[in-house]
């Protein structure tokens, strides 16, 4: 009887299931510090405390996708470990924004089972919650993912949640008090309005970053993320390991920047694919398509639906004509951000 | 007459010294998050404030090993300038938390010295004592190194200090307000307590971490231990840089959350041994053996006594027939940590 | 039209021009933990936050270059984007001490022009200003640049600003309360104090370090310093990325506390040339020679004009016969900084 943990498979999944991810976590400024260490970010409302005041906030939140990744690396012992394969997001919103100092838990409800046909593994589709000390929700998505059986049991009764395609404009939670009526484009970067864009707009974000295994291995170590394929060389005969997809997600929106400058908080993840695995030695660039554009009821504030794909080849590429990704695509992201308008 | 460090020779420490170790640090909460950028530390009341408040301490202190690698690494200018091998530590206790804000000085009292019989070199015992800044004794710890002599002059009578094997259990100082009473096993990780582990358990801690020359010179600088050793790729023909022993002290003790979650604070340092050198490339692993189990004085605080291996082949092996370390081990650390009743 | 930043060409800079630069940056004690593992620093004013009480200070500031790097780092998307080659500096002073907490904001002047004789670049000069939340000046430099030309217009006026050789002692700036006369030696690390340094004195500062893709990324992109050659591999055959100069500033910096442990504080920049250019793999290391010494208005405290030279090969080396800079040398810095009388 080992004390080590190895996971749950498939079979260790039933519908209505309540998981506590294990390993609270304060997140305070030397976090957001490492944010900014790993990743080229430059929005200006994650930047500064006082132009975070200029938009009506108390100071700077933390990233929204410190957020993100937090809440995610606490599930990873309990929803990744014996997994195949990551394979969607859905229905993510950020409720609260994260503020120094906030302790971060997660939680998730197991919603959906749907055992493969090969009878060697099963999709589980999980809705986490992150909560801070106050146990506000900072934020919820929904995952699915491709785990293992541990057995040959029996199937079990196969449940496949409804899942909406976006979050509606409409439910977007505008952080409290949020204001862009004052907002310093030349600060922020660039002049750009909501009113600026257009839907079917496609913007390249330019530049290139190359990653190597010290980054993707401190940031993915960063949010207590301990799925051994992005640390142990010896799982790959090429000694490289995998690099975790939030890590291609937080550089591909801060690359983004380049022509979004003012698309300043991220409010929802309508779903996302980490389309080919990246490595140390690639260099990411990204492009953006911008969906959908909406009004909020903050004052100045508006909300801007965007795909942001991570290639590492040229931007603009996303599917063959087969409809399957590109093989430099490595990831195609949905989500909606907010923008003054 | 060079106005640069050449670093103390044997010559130079006589029983009785105190040295003043130079440059005092200000920790706070940025080096706790690189210290979780630069290993897999997940254990909770080093994470989260609310969980170190429910254990009875006034927030989360910073990691234990903080504590240990900045009072070692003031050391070095002084003790490990002109060392040939780091050869052992002993009778080393934490006596104070570290809290963030805290300001470490350091000093070392020579207890020892002992002339090799080649003449050429010899070995010389320090007690070392971090303090912070209310002039606390943070912890102290006794370390040997061999040091080159600087000419041909006659042996110090030589002095070995007796060195306890082991700090007894009755020795261990608990932190003020520890209460582990109400201990979260679920926000923990693991359901394990004091009770349910026995003295010459071994527990294989699964997971490995291939090793970058970026991650070990970020680590070692943080704590300002510039031994040039680590840093300088002009020393070896093969241009690897020997990484700080500290820093496979600080990812095996990360990696034995996996067995360990609830072994929270270490305590004591009864001994440790840097069985092989360890450099970039290399995937380390570790194990635990079960040494011993005691109580404390308080409540529901047990002690439990570990040995912790850490090796860059597999768990389990520790020394060949010959007696001597097999090349795969890289640290042999036997430390007592508190555990929940 | 595309809404990325194209960058300015040297048309787009008329003498007169003031450029407010975007993205304003909270600094705080988790940039402060990333210095100290970025690079070897350990001069004791930007290590306690006791020992900067000691010299009159309300606590320990950030190091002065991270003010010059966050500062310049803000100008890249303004000035350098184009840019063939980074010239010169000139005329820069340390003002205000950067606190943590303090938010950045860095605005440039045009004040030289000169197009080259090949119609297809010329020489821009700009002072930085670098302020805090309160609007007080943090420091200002004086910078020169070659810019490539968008097209083949007319040359403009040129106007080449008279500059001084190096800032006077009398402009230094000495951080409001700042008092050597109780300065500690011993917690310092050397006992060296301004009278025993000479004019013309050489000092070796010994230690090498050598750089990994990874660290001069991580410090780079920490200072938003998003110039594309920092990051990007594909942009040169060897995939090698071109270290921002202001890495091996840093570094040799670092370096040189072994030597002129108690040059504390750099209040002045009168000069500097990144002679070559620096990528990982080499082994910096960094010498320095006195310049001249000074006197301030403040207590105890005394000026050090200092040469520093960062080289990836024997220190000491400058200049060929041919008076061109040694294919070694990295970096050619002239600086003032604050040492106890």
């Amino acid at each position: 009887m080992t004390k080590t943990n190895a996971g749950r498979f498939f079979e260790d999944y039933a519908v209505g299931d309540v998981i506590t991810h294990a390993v609270p976590r304060t997140i305070k400024m030397g976090e957001r510090a490492l944010y900014h260490a790993l990743y080229p970010a430059r929005h200006a409302l994650h930047s500064s405390d006082q132009f975070a005041q200029s938009c009506g906030l108390p100071f700077s939140p933390l990233n929204d996708l410190v957020t993100f990744h937090t809440v995610f690396g606490k599930t990873v012992p309990d929803v990744s470990l014996n997994a195949v394969a990551n394979l969607g997001y859905a229905e993510g919103r950020w409720i609260t924004p994260l503020w120094p100092g906030d302790t971060i838990t997660s939680t998730s409800e197991v919603i959906g089972v749907k055992q493969n046909s090969n009878g060697k593994s099963g999709v589980v589709w999980v809705r986490t919650t992150g909560r801070n000390q106050h146990d506000e929700v900072l934020m919820s998505y929904v995952r699915w993912v491709m785990v293992r059986k541990r057995g040959d049991g029996e199937a079990p009764e196969p449940m496949i949640p409804e899942l909406a395609s976006a979050v509606s404009a409409n439910d977007l939670v505008i952080p409290q008090g949020l204001n862009f009526t004052g907002y310093d484009f030349a600060l922020a970067g660039e002049p750009h309005r909501l009113a600026d864009y257009a839907a079917g707009e496609v913007i390249d974000h330019v530049d290139g970053v190359t990653i190597e295994e010290a980054e993707h291995m401190l940031a993915t170590r960063l949010w207590q993320n301990t799925a051994k394929v992005h640390f142990d060389a010896t799982n790959r005969p090429d000694g490289k390991r995998l690099i975790y997809g939030g890590h291609v997600i937080s550089l591909a929106r801060a690359l983004s920047f380049n022509g979004l400058a003012n698309a300043q908080m991220i409010v929802a993840l309508n779903g996302g694919a980490h389309a080919n695995p990246c490595f140390a030695g690639d260099t990411v660039r990204a492009w953006s398509e911008v969906l959908d554009l909406a009004e909020t009821s903050a004052p100045g504030v508006g909300a801007i639906r965007l795909r942001l794909v991570a290639t590492k080849g040229a931007a603009g590429v996303l599917r063959g004509d087969d409809g399957k990704y590109h093989p430099d695509v490595l990831l195609d992201l949905d989500y909606w951000a907010l923008m003054p308008l």
